[in-house]
């Protein structure tokens, strides 16, 4: 199966993951993006059911979305009884990293797992682990 | 005192995500951005100084960054032994809705401690949701 990765969120989101992603890893051409209720689109329901209607028979979808519950994410929710299709919500760039790492990865769904374990570990307050490195220095 | 939140990432990652809650919440004048090394920004530092260094005495300035070790995560890290500073890093859009309730809890550390935790649970891999509500719906 070719795998691609979808970042689709409200707004310019998307493209600005997207762009923080490329400057360090530089271009990635298996990585598109959907901008919802930005200027050129009012509505979600059929830029995404183009893009899954896009799908070919030997292709397989990773979508990011921003939020779960969002619209964004609600409507590609319609479309999970498809096997080639795979929906991840609440994006971070540590997770678009691991996602894109697992576009490689020759089981998809063990690999997606484990991304998401990943990226939840990534999200941290910086002051507590001063805090854990030295329990005498009260930074607050 | 007065409490500000400021988005921090690189490239336009910031001001995306900006947009995308403010599409749900509306302007949020607490909030700001800053996007680093795009053709406005070729190093992080001084804007980062500048930042710091504009706080007032009654300021409590809580910052979101795009991912732990990343240069920009790594250059607010400087500056943690400041008590009014709170820096956090793997911003999602459920954390910044969080991030944005807690520029009015009473007990900032406490209240940041909560959102992390809380956006921690909100990356989630969609498909296996509908596997959990229904095991014998195998949607791969």
């Amino acid at each position: 199966m070719k795998k691609r990765l979808l970042i689709a969120t409200h707004s310019t989101f998307a493209d600005g993951i997207r762009n923080a992603m490329e400057l360090v890893t530089g271009r990635q051409d298996s990585v598109s993006t959907l901008c919802a209720y930005t200027d050129d689109m009012s509505e979600v329901e059929t830029p995404v059911r183009e893009i899954i209607d896009g799908l070919g028979p030997d292709e397989e979808l990773i979508i990011a979305t921003d939020i779960f519950g969002g619209s964004v994410n609600n409507e590609f929710m319609k479309y999970l009884s498809q096997k080639n299709i795979h929906l991840i919500a609440g994006v971070n760039l540590p997770l678009l990293f691991e996602l894109v790492s697992c576009l490689n990865a020759p089981d998809t769904k063990k690999a997606l797992e484990t991304a998401v374990d990943n990226s939840r570990e990534q999200i941290c307050y910086c002051n507590l682990l001063l805090d854990q490195a030295c329990p005498a220095c009260d930074t607050f």
